[in-house]
């Protein structure tokens, strides 16, 4: 991507939430770079991919605060001032939300509401990128899966994701408030959370090719997934926030289908060495499973220009050099 | 409607949350006639329309509770042991949703989602009927509205309300809890809510009608609009808790489809008296209005055989006689 951000960003007050992790790791370190000055807030919940490892080198030049996006009085003081507002900060784990329900909607869709409605009162021109996902749609009708596709989150953690991206369109239509909602597909590459499955079943794949364990692939292999290079994501990102019409917008982004079974032998060819096995689906996973998807990023494409630029061996390469140099942070 | 309910509810245990309100009251009476054993919980909150004369005749039949649905101490109580639970409590002010917006997210998702968790766990027999709206489709793409048009709430109540309705749905689809949403569309008739406009405005313009006042009629007056007589959408409620087809179900309701002028005269014809005025649309309602809207009921009509059976003069001519009798219980 070689969008060119001179003076969108530099000498401007960034927010990431969820900061520390996997995307909003990236982010913030893209947008210092790019000469913001940043602030951070995140909870460090175990269960995220937080890790302060994904701040390393960029520490002394973020503001970081440790605090829960629900705490309203720190999300306050920390508003004040921004001109942008990265919102990565989720509760993401769909078998998560089906163990803690309460938790997922005070952090998907209450804290959403409650973070735009003071946007509104006290700082009505920051803009607002936010994290969404292609979990919305539920089980795809037609593929590839556009922005106009039937809404229907088949797990509680999409109902509430749902809740918090609809609240961003409404207040944009009802307010005019500058926000715009990625509809994020699956994303890999380095600061991810390896450490367990509970992130995404990826990042529990570069764990086993570390550890010389063997890939489980559930059912026959042959869903069909699409998977964007986190760099990608975070120029999706600083588009959204960079271009006027973005505003109100909702994208989906997107990339090459792959058939799960074809990424199990792709990412074993590349790392070297490794085996895969077709597994049955674990029974809790198996009720939520969206079977084949792939997003349709031609809106995204047109209007801001953009379209995945790191093709899928290269950023598995880069993933698993990462890892091999890392590993102790992460696992 | 001709439904035949014997030894459905007879004997059997219902709760009606919002059950001192329009609808809940309704359902309260004729579930005690059917030989129910009805228990309400409401929070006689003064921006709804509950009232205590809305359950005058029955109130040594039925268990009364004051408390708030998100009580989850109150509510676990409550809801042991029932064998249907109607959930009529919510927050159905759009334009209340505005000002109040955190309050609007607890009691129309976070609650919802609560009252379901609780069911699963401690009594995932009970059959649930929750009262969904129109609201969640937005402006309408294409009338009649069915329920597979797209999701596109206007105002945060909308997307609150849509959130309560998909926990209801996903929650049968991944544990099997009995959950049917009715989306209703404009309910008219006895006991709603007629001293402003807070609730509904057909409610305020039956208040000018026993007042001598003039209807206000917003922008050209053309916009359409679809009524259901209460009596008829009690029926859908007892229809989906009788029914086992009605099972994860999300039924539209409608009626014919007329114009907000052309109510307005049907409204004076019938009254005997009064007058009409076309004003321009207050700023605050005109973001979030949402042209011409009514739905398309085949689906429970063909799955439930219901239909509206009270036509709109009838309805208007039963809801003025019960405000003249009854005008101090309400003004």
């Amino acid at each position: 991507m070689n969008a060119n951000f001179d003076g969108i960003f530099s000498g401007k007050r960034a927010l990431v939430t969820g900061g520390l992790g996997f995307i909003g790791s990236h982010l913030a370190r893209r947008l210092v770079h790019l000469g913001a000055d940043v602030s951070i807030v995140d909870n460090l919940d175990p269960s995220t991919g937080a890790n302060r490892f994904n701040i390393a080198g960029i520490e002394e030049r973020v503001h970081l605060t440790i605090a829960d996006v629900n705490d309203r009085k720190q999300m306050a003081a920390l508003l004040k001032g921004q001109h942008f507002l990265f919102r990565l900060a989720a509760q993401t784990s769909h078998v998560g939300s089906l163990r803690h329900p309460m938790k997922d909607v005070e952090a998907n869709a209450v804290a959403q509401l409650s973070i735009l409605e003071f946007c509104r009162k006290h700082n009505p021109e920051i803009r607002i990128v936010f994290a969404g996902t292609r979990q919305v749609y539920g089980r795809p009708q037609r593929l590839p899966v556009s922005e106009d596709h039937p809404l229907a989150p088949v797990d509680y953690n999409g109902v509430s994701k749902l809740a918090g991206d609809l609240y961003h369109v409404v207040s944009h239509q009802i307010y005019g408030l500058w926000t715009t909602v990625l509809r994020l597909t699956n994303v890999y590459g380095p600061h991810m959370r390896i450490k367990d499955a509970r992130q995404m079943f990826v990042g529990w794949w570069f764990h086993q090719m570390l550890d010389g364990g063997e890939l489980q692939v559930y059912g026959d292999g042959q869903q069909v997934r699409d998977l964007n290079y986190v760099g990608d994501v975070v120029d999706a990102f600083l588009l959204c926030a960079a271009h006027p019409s973005a505003q109100g917008q909702v994208y989906n982004l997107g990339a090459e289908p792959i058939r799960l079974l074809d990424l199990a032998r792709l990412m074993i060819e590349i790392n070297g060495s490794g085996t895969y096995k077709l597994v049955p689906f674990p029974e809790e996973r198996e009720r939520i499973d969206i079977g084949d998807y792939y997003g349709d990023f031609s809106k995204i494409r047109a209007q801001l220009n953009w379209q995945p630029t790191i093709p899928l061996h290269k950023g598995i390469e880069q993933t698993l050099d990462f890892y091999r140099r890392y590993r102790e942070h992460y696992l």
